[in-house]
């Protein structure tokens, strides 16, 4: 049997523009779409129609285990994430799933990841460079890991004076955890610590908004935000034309931080 | 006077598969390019032939000014990062002048970022999903920042299990911090750790390599790698191809980590 080949290929934040060549030219050479309703919904249209496997939000093991099937039966398949796959993404997904299926049902297939721009980096580009000092990127998610730890991480990030970005910060079934979140890092850091919520960066109806961690408002949050919370350094300011800058500076100052 | 544009581009890893149509289209219009001489070369030739304003490395502030003052001056202005503008490059000593030049200066120059593809996402996309869960960014230069902060931060990632990408790992001038960072990890992880050296991803001589933190070997890494150095769930494994991937999966155990 001849092998076909399996791409994870991330879309970026969404906007065309912020799409890499070697994504675009994966897609339109794929016979199969995989992927989460939306994020196909994302790709647009392609001249050579592939067909379009549909899932739901949850269901990742299952995407990937189809996906490598049909790789295995000859297919060309991509499946499809937004951001970088790597990043809380399919890709991890589709390698477990390699893993598991390594009895050799998947040896004749090429599986590759494609990277793309990642969330954070598209909502840090929108208000300046808050992530140019070390960061942390941190899922809120307790769906696949026990919210101690969650906990735990927020406390050494934020003892540690990391950057944060907040990754599947809220949902239906996680109403409350974001704000616990917030307030773990309001005990180590100033009210007036700038704080960015990036919705939808790159897509139609985005609204990127900069606000402190004082007046951080968790109903003004969705799962397609992220949540970007600044160092003790990071700094905002509004320049001449009234549009606020955040940025966390190169330099960190020599007194260890509390 | 009529300002200028300035935009802070990232070209990603190098590939020019990676560059966005975004960044494409603004090298494309730029009647001036600013950066360090060799990004301005991986840039490649453009035919609009703008000025090319090559700087040092460490030059970053007279970077960021120069491209300021010409975008005051009406230009039309990148300042050329690798990887993402906003992940340790050139977006936050731009934001920084900006903050600096508070005077009204600028005030006409319309700013932008331009976002890539980082490091970490290159390197980890070569190799499966490594930053799959919860990861860190860490630059291990001590030019501007402590280096007891960096042992503070680099101990706060090991005891709360994050993966960890380190950047600038060393240098000529940086010699030894690598190998007390891994030192660290190495007190918190075990030996079969999975590490992933990343080495000019994306571009002419790519060399990505999977090794352990028992096997770690300062002296394959530069200043052109990124390490990701894996969390205890990271695993890696052989396909029947013979190709090593890593990833970290996304379900993590009950047991708080040690």
């Amino acid at each position: 049997m001849t092998g076909g080949r399996l791409a994870v290929v991330g879309l970026g934040p969404g906007a065309h523009a912020w799409r890499t060549p070697e994504a675009s030219a994966r897609l339109a050479e794929a016979t199969d779409l995989v992927g989460y309703g939306p994020y196909l919904h994302l790709v647009g249209d392609l001249a050579s129609q592939p067909v379009r496997h549909e899932f739901d939000n949850r269901e990742e093991a299952e995407r990937a285990r189809l996906a490598l099937d049909l790789a295995a039966d000859g297919r060309d398949v991509v499946v499809v994430s937004s951001g970088d796959p790597g990043i809380f993404a399919m890709a991890t997904a589709v390698v477990e799933e390699l893993h598991r299926g390594d009895d050799g049902r998947y040896a004749a297939v090429e599986v590759s990841v494609v990277p793309g721009i990642t969330a954070a980096s598209a909502a840090a580009a929108r208000v300046g460079a808050p992530l140019g000092h070390d960061f942390c990127c941190l899922s809120l998610s307790d769906v696949l890991k026990p919210w101690p730890v969650v906990e735990q991480r927020l406390m050494a990030v934020a003892t540690a004076d990391f950057v944060v970005a907040l990754y599947n910060p809220i949902s239906r079934h996680r109403p409350w955890q974001l704000g616990r979140a917030i307030e773990i890092l309001r005990e180590h850091r100033a009210p007036s610590t700038p704080v960015v919520l990036g919705r939808d960066v790159g897509r139609d109806g985005e609204a990127t908004r900069v606000t402190t961690l004082a007046d951080f408002d968790a109903a003004e949050v969705d799962m397609r935000t992220v949540v970007i919370v600044g160092s003790t350094t990071t700094r905002a300011f509004c320049d001449a034309g009234g549009r606020t800058w955040v940025y966390t500076p190169r330099s960190y100052p020599a007194a260890a931080p509390s």
